[in-house]
């Protein structure tokens, strides 16, 4: 099971529901728009590859419940599809990138049969190419690791945050199908814990194994000598900069203090090549994700808080990044990536 | 209110129940010896210090309670309750030397009126002291504390882990008293989240500014400039560590990374004066403390976990210690601090 899909049966979007893992595996079908949409609010789907095939999907399944019978009407219909979809969640980038490459395939078409049947293909041809993308990063990644390696790495990288395989753990799981002995040490990665929720989960079910440890445990495994190498994800790469999930950061520069290589794993499409470290706003979240856990209080209810989602390492401390176009070590010029 | 103290007219131990915090405030009152030990067992009172002073007002309530009208029956009923006390927490060091300090300046009464006296005196010596001592230390420390400051500091080195004042955060309150302004920003501290539950209380009660961040944002802040100095209590001291709760050792490789100064707060008893850091065992604590949080499951309930409840940093990284025999920069004599 991916981590999304087309259920052609009953032309219904399946999914993983990711805010039961690790307590309960459940997977859930979407059979119209609204529910499709509030599993993305709710973020029974999320990381960015994943949302990029929900938005696409969205315009399938949108297409199909469709009953107009003229082309005009049924575009106008995906217009509004992806009006509505977007609007779930506004600053998900890859969300929009899906649903707009499924609106522009779609004007290819020459009646409204052709728009249905392309607007699957194109949600499908999505879904498809990232796995691809991830497998590819996957073996250049898996050059990097050796028999025996126990990779550190944050948040979760993984096939729950993609259509399957994972960036972070696509490497992990490309060594693995290599014949390799990879052992992984999860950060919890607080606030939100994708960490301790999913990463262990998603590894635990593939029996490659995993231990988990808090945030702040990274300098002492590796003061210990239990990791040998860092892999991390990335939500955005500039020439000068990695930005990743909160606490990225600290484990980049604990682990060059320990010479433990650092690496990203990050399809090309994360690339920004116009962007740079100080040219990034990092968005600040709800304070309540410090104050309260799950609905328990954990603080105290008024305290004020500094919640960044993201922060960003800059490249010095990178050791190289991985992505489907081969491994780039900086200092590289990013247009590299392009080509 | 100090954190635990006697209560004369009922001749009861009182003390703030800390598992309640921040949600609830709430003194209990300690009638007997089964209820102290629960609380010390429950850790409802907690921090080196202020466990000192449980152990001791336990030796003094059990002479309260002691049926005993000689001196031979008193003596036994007193080594039985500290048999008793030791056994809530057998690895907490300060415990024990509160217990054994009140057991051994009984031994000079003359009678059973004179054991029950000195029992409560020395209890309430031991207490007093301590808060003398943190007051001492908090005025060493004020000193390199400059008005507008921002401190960040890692668990809960404040007056809930002590009798009163504290020691990082007693130098903060020091500073305040002199008229200075200080911001703190407090790291959460996973897994039992002591500055997230107890430094932010105590402080926003002093009205003294603090903001809460999860640990994995220590890099965050200072790459964004703004914290001017780390401060942090301690565990035990040896030549050439500092061993402090869990995420310490991150913290001060950050720090030195951003050129920010690194200090520790401690009392001279925190020093180990024959150990290193290779001779001190790490304790690692119930893995369940990183798979629940209060009740509520965050990761897989067989996931394995290392979970040490302290770390270690080389003194390399520290800017200085600051006692209350004054302030100590690296590399030191240890010997110099006995004397």
């Amino acid at each position: 099971m991916r981590t999304i899909q087309w259920n052609a049966e009953n032309s219904t979007v399946r999914m993983i529901d990711q805010t039961l893992l690790p307590v309960e595996y459940r997977e859930i079908e979407c059979e119209n728009l609204a529910q499709l949409c509030e599993a993305i609010k709710s973020l029974r789907v999320r990381g960015a590859p994943a949302l990029a095939a929900a938005g696409a999907y969205g315009i399938a399944l949108a297409s199909k419940l469709s009953s107009a019978n003229d082309m005009e009407s049924l575009l106008e219909d995906l217009k509004n599809a992806a009006r509505i979809i977007l609007a779930t969640r506004p600053t998900a980038i890859n969300l929009g990138w899906g649903v707009h490459r499924v609106i522009k395939a779609v004007s290819e078409a020459y009646d409204t049969a052709g728009i249905r049947d392309i607007a699957l293909s194109e949600a499908q041809a999505i879904a498809d190419e990232d796995v691809q993308i991830n497998k590819t990063l996957g073996k250049h990644g898996a050059s990097l690791l050796e028999d025996g390696d126990t990779v550190m790495t944050h948040c979760n990288a993984g096939r729950l945050a993609c259509v399957d395989w994972g960036t972070a753990l696509g490497v992990v799981r490309s060594a693995v199908e290599q014949g390799k002995d990879i052992n992984v040490i999860a950060c919890e990665t607080r606030p939100l814990n994708q960490g301790g929720r999913l990463t262990t989960w998603e590894l635990m079910q593939d029996n490659i194994p995993v231990k988990l440890i808090s945030d702040s445990m990274s300098g002492y495994v590796m003061r210990h000598e239990l990791v040998d190498k860092v892999i991390v994800g990335a939500d955005r790469v500039t020439e000068d900069a990695v930005f990743n999930k909160i606490g990225t950061y600290n484990h980049a520069i604990v682990a060059m203090e320990h010479e433990i290589p650092f690496y990203v794993a990050a399809p090309a499409s994360t690339f920004d090549f116009k962007g740079w470290e100080g040219s990034v706003k990092i968005e600040e979240r709800d304070p309540d994700e410090l104050r309260y856990m799950q609905g328990v209080q954990i603080a105290p209810e008024d305290v004020p808080v500094i919640n960044p989602a993201f922060d960003s390492t800059p490249m010095e401390y990178i050791e190289a990044i991985i992505t489907e176009k081969g491994i780039f070590r900086p200092p590289f010029l990013i247009d590299e990536v392009r080509t």
